[in-house]
């Protein structure tokens, strides 16, 4: 049997899941499938395809013989782990913020910027869920018209901060349904020193607050872009808020493009023929993107597509995209469907 | 007895209720209130302080001796009665679009453009929920630094449709968690041809699709803002979406400031002392506006000031208030206050 041994880290998680169902649905050869853990969860059982695999111990010596690993368990494993991982001959796939930003770590949306996977030395940066989406609505236009300033307001998906806030939506709000008090203990921040509300509460604070004001997830959308896009002087700026929403994100972008030209109906033309994008805008019709279509999709649905009437080159684009899949597990199945592809699942030699 | 002989139209409905109960707690002299609604509404009993009063039918006989009227029935009851409720003698304060735009109606957010009142001729419009809380937010900053442009994505309460979208949220959500059906039938909007899930889904439609691809409701917090604030040059543009919440709206809005020399701790020093305004920023204990903190009470809160870090004189806010209460009845309520202050009300001779 032909193909790759892959090993998954953080398997038992909400985004670790997705990756089981990406890796059963994509064309990438597989010889083999390795689930791993923190010790806490070694033991549990998984079903992979047909078979049950058990989760093992994510630790150094569970890399040897592995040809691609995907990572998401937490920027400290990834820090900790995906080095020995590269070691031992794998490529590394890491949807943790660990190493993005590291000018050395190529940072991939596969729609956007495939060829950074030639600069690889090992390791492969999933962007933030929340960057991903809108860099695929982004992208197409961009070629077209390029791009000078984005500033995005997102709703986000509380399976974003893993299966707990999963938990902590469905029984908070059955709680306060019911008229009962729930004391919430993951959201926004599970770190972080207080925790809030986020039943029929939008709250707007998303991973821990930078100096400046921003949170860094917005410090990520800001900073991110600009690397996947190549480009440092693209002005980036946004607000992300939480939402009660289980899964897919959903963003409101205004953006002014650098060319002249443009129009909605143009844009739409090529968001149309975008890949990975599903254009759903037919206000007429009421057919705009929203998070119960696009949860369990791997594309990234954009709509809401028209003109700021006051400002020249300026417009709107509303997208939504399944922060799980596209936001997390597809992206990075995807790209190590593009490293078969470009025949890069090995570790350059140094 | 001295005072005025006010009148509720729409006394039923999820503002109607409001308003009764700002009318319970203004200071402003009431002789007697009189609670009118269509004629299937008529009959039912509600409370105001200590009396059960018997909500009337709204016709125009209803309005003889009345000194002050305040409408929330829509649109099309404003068009029918409210004329024939100034004919008689009453000023009215309308809480629906009918007559917002009327360039000889003036649209009044107190904190804003209390003068405006001085042109009444008997109708006063209380301009939209979304919009109101965001000129409050915005004009202690406009009259220090004047505002250029403004960019906003709504996150709306689903009360802002009535109390029959709050019954759907709450049903919904309890059959989603249940994991059973419900058929929507009132969001986003009752009138329009579909129906779409409001429970853990944001909806980008508030109000129907215009021609250029904004909803009505992003059109009235463009056009609005620009006449109350009395600058049509003012650029405004909006994206308008209804979230899972029951009450209170959450704004995102990004602004360019005409003059240099702001800050963000300029922002928030003017803000913390502007009328109106309860400042709640403080990231590093996790201080920023929340709906279930906003939900009845009569203030905007003002969080998330912070600058654009790549455009001169451009920066962000959140903003957070109850769209029942300052977007709506509060609104009119204190209207109705600003009026006997100002000794304004009676209908202007012909």
């Amino acid at each position: 049997m032909t193909g790759y041994n892959i090993a998954i880290v953080g398997a038992t998680g909400a985004v670790g899941g997705r990756m089981i169902k990406m890796l059963e649905e994509t064309s990438l050869p597989i010889k083999s499938v390795k689930l791993l853990a923190s010790s806490r969860s070694a033991g549990k059982v998984l079903r992979f395809k047909d078979k049950d695999l058990q989760v093992q111990e994510a630790k150094p010596s569970a890399f040897e013989g592995i040809d691609l690993a995907l990572f998401s368990a937490g920027g400290g494993v990834s820090k900790q782990l995906a080095p020995e991982a590269v070691k031992r001959g794998a490529v590394v796939i890491d949807n943790t913020s660990a190493f993005r930003m590291d000018p050395a770590v190529p940072l991939v949306v596969p729609e956007v910027n495939p060829a950074d996977l030639y600069q690889h030395h090992g390791l492969i940066a999933n962007p933030n869920c929340s960057t991903i989406q809108m860099v695929v609505a982004l992208e197409p236009l961009r070629k077209k018209f390029g791009l000078k300033k984005v500033i995005v307001t997102t709703m986000q998906a509380v399976s974003g901060a893993g299966n707990r806030a999963i938990q902590e939506l469905n029984d908070e709000t059955a709680a306060i349904l019911a008229g009962k008090d729930y004391t919430p203990q993951v959201l926004p921040v599970s770190g972080d020193q207080k925790h809030y509300q986020i039943a029929f509460n939008p709250l707007a604070q998303i991973d821990v607050f930078e100096e400046n004001g921003y949170t860094h997830e917005e410090w990520k959308m800001i900073h991110e872009t600009k690397k996947i896009m190549a480009n440092e002087d693209l002005q980036v700026t946004a607000t992300c808020v939480r939402v009660p929403v289980a899964v897919a994100h959903s963003e409101s972008v205004w953006f002014e493009l650098e060319k002249d030209g443009a129009t909605a109906a143009k844009l739409q033309e090529l968001l149309a023929q975008a890949p990975g994008v599903v254009l759903e805008d037919d206000p007429a019709h009421q057919v705009f993107p929203q998070a119960v279509n696009a949860a369990g999709k791997k594309e990234t649905f954009v709509g809401r597509v028209r003109a700021d009437e006051e400002q020249k080159n300026a417009f709107h684009l509303y997208c939504v995209s399944d922060n799980l899949l596209k936001g997390a597990a597809w992206n990075s199945v995807q790209i190590a469907e593009y490293l078969d592809q470009m025949d890069l699942v090995r570790v350059p030699q140094k």
